[in-house]
């Protein structure tokens, strides 16, 4: 990736941690904030990193994005899932390049975007989704994320059935993912891996005995706390709020 | 990768989720175990996943190894990082296929090994450290997990500099992290990750104002709790004992 | 305490956990809600327990009010100390029927009001406040809750020294607490309960090394996190907003 | 209470943190540790706080024992209560002296101990327990502990029906709480609390139900997790062992 940015890049312009946008680098696009509009043209040629300045004189980080920023600038029609959940599913899975992943539903596509971005170059992940609007939405998001190559969206009902084979592995977060476990099953290469994203406990064990019921091994619950530290000089503490649940990844690993 | 066991290929036998060996398939190597010995040679040209049994008749899966197995089966000289402080660098710093990275210090090779399994196949990962027996420990179990080709090991204080210029990443797993910001700084591109893991909150504490002197942006600590649930048929629940705590993590990305 | 509702009992109304409102049962008196308004004479001659109906026949339930309503319903000048902790408090310093405690500063009088509930009928608290306003609110507050006569509070920098002597023990919730020890060591009586509470890690730190230099053993310090639980049949999960952080409790007993 | 230790007064001898012995001060009594004997008339005479020498030179600090040190010393034929959940219960159901309580089972008395400490003076607890063996442990436990004349323990199956009435609390440890739940509403006076701790979601979610359909209201669920942290002057952190569960804790409130 080239240090310096070039027109139609995409720029995470950043004001502060809490305030940031998506945008592409073009040479005929002003930015309109509260803190004053930016030209964007200023930004080619420049490297990634500097900052620019509003009309308004207002400092701008102009950062390369990463798979998170493009996560959390999705549109959202469906609540997407945490790139804490993401981050445990690409490493207990491993979920590396070269991978091939059968993954739904879509939703969003932010957990598409994320496994293709972890698949890539070689890799490829296909992805099942019914909703016709989510199938827009998530082609939307994953195209901006520039993963649309390593991504097949079907719009089709995974509970009737995979047509991969040979798959590296499955990763479920839908309303049902112990009717999918048989057709993980078949769908996955010996030793593959499953894993499922469900915020109930009662989904949780329905995945889990069918996964028990069906072949696999080395079954596994686990769930996850991010919390954030406010880390400042005579009054470091963590955060007050905090996201006190998300959901339970579930993992299991296809045996005979 | 193939289906089917060929000879040398690493295989994990696991007996169940507690109980797991890590063994290369060899024609004339027998596994000694509490359940009785297995005679590797009868792996060769079974599937990944399947069964095989001891001498005992007490049956082991026959799982291929993933990079989380890999760390678990290292040798240990020092206490290692887990898979979900791992998993969260992966994912916060945007480290994919293709990345450079410069980690310190190597330790056990845990970190550097999980760092290689994502930069490959075309990144590369340089890991300073300045312990020859820790140096001699990291490359035996990078080796083992077949990612050495990804990885320079550099017998080098990292406080004395970096050598590597326009880095995707710097990740640093080491007592003094505040001292390598300044390097890190000059050693990454623009917008580059930087990543610490820190026991202390007085370590994480002096990171975080280095970060902040040094240039760096989006500056952030969080720390993370997994918590393993027991999911059974009206018995499901947390389990008792749960790590209360690993370490800190501190992020940030180079601006200008 | 009477089974049956008199004029002057306080009643809390609780139309779901999260509307309620806490009224005086007067005679003449009418109580406006968003589901209508509710004549409170006609809670007279009623048991605890009961439901009343507003003029649009929405159901209220008159509850005779705990500890723990009347602090969430104390008029707030300043951040509460959250029930989870006050628990940890009267446990850990061992806070029952009879002691004498010092506590400072007094703030809403919420802590005062809870320490004063468990030391009754013949113990007695002392809380020291140096604003006005505060004591106001909390006397205000503390006498809303029927818990006066068991409480002074003193118009008195804590910092400058404890009248009191012979003390069970000296609960803290201030912004500098570490310059308390002192006082707080000379006021106890042997084998006296010190605690205290702090959102930071710094005031905490400080805390513990005077304490440490003062003669105190048994020095601990601990965080209390408490999650909700949505329990539904087939839906039963933890509630996804959580208070992550409120502070951390540090205790210690006088010793010679 | 005397600020001076008499022939009986129980005394913890506080080596450390982690290790203490709880003895009664008796002229011809030794204790012998693994840092030498103490001669346990020498305390008679002293204040609690005070420092004794063991043969041995060690000195161990004379405290006077709180509840929680009771509990902690209990002999133990079942899993005990944790106090961060007793301090929950006693705040959350409004326990204070003068509350009459029925709890079961009794098992070791912990429980029972921590509700009779809170009921003194004038309050009692009526513990329900099928098995002698445990009636046998807790008695022993609470006679101890000096709090036998606040606590009646029934040689009574609970399921089968709760004597008392009027009462202010119901407190349920047991195996399966829903089946008491008709028992306590009768039990209760108007607007009494019902609370249950169950290491299950299963049990907890059975709990509830059985609450919802007798007449409770203000239901509700939660778990509460306590973090030790090391508070060391450049070293401060959170302990890296955790209970990470005990069991979720259940409220309700009678209403008509």
């Amino acid at each position: 990736l080239s240090e310096v940015i070039k027109e139609g890049d995409d720029v995470l312009l950043l004001l502060d941690r809490k305030k940031t946008f998506l945008v592409k680098a073009n040479k005929d696009k002003i930015l309109h904030t509260h803190k004053g509009f930016i030209t964007l043209e200023n930004l080619l040629g420049e490297k990634f990193g500097t900052g620019i300045r509003s009309n308004l004189s207002v400092e701008f980080k102009a950062l390369r994005p990463t798979i998170r920023d493009y996560i959390f600038k999705m549109n959202r029609r469906t609540q997407i899932i945490y790139p804490k959940d993401i981050a445990l599913i690409i490493v207990n899975c491993n979920i590396h390049s070269g991978c091939h992943i059968v993954e739904a539903g879509t939703g969003t596509g932010a957990l598409t975007a994320a496994l293709a971005f972890y698949v890539q170059p070689s890799g490829h992940v296909f992805s099942y989704e019914t909703r016709d609007d989510h199938i827009e939405t998530a082609l939307r998001n994953i195209t901006r994320a520039n993963l649309s190559e390593f991504v097949d969206i079907k719009n089709k009902d995974i509970s009737e059935g995979i047509d991969e084979r040979e798959l590296d592995a499955v990763v479920l977060d839908l309303a049902t993912p112990w009717q999918i476990v048989n057709h993980a099953y078949v769908a996955l290469k010996g030793s593959g891996m499953f894993a499922s994203f469900s915020p109930t406990i009662d989904q949780t064990l329905k995945t889990t005995i069918a996964l028990r019921e069906t072949g696999f091994v080395d079954i596994n619950t686990i769930e996850c706390l991010v919390r954030r530290i406010r880390v400042e000089i005579g009054k470091t503490r963590p955060e007050t709020l905090m996201t006190g649940h998300t959901g339970y990844l579930t993992f299991g690993r296809k045996a005979n």
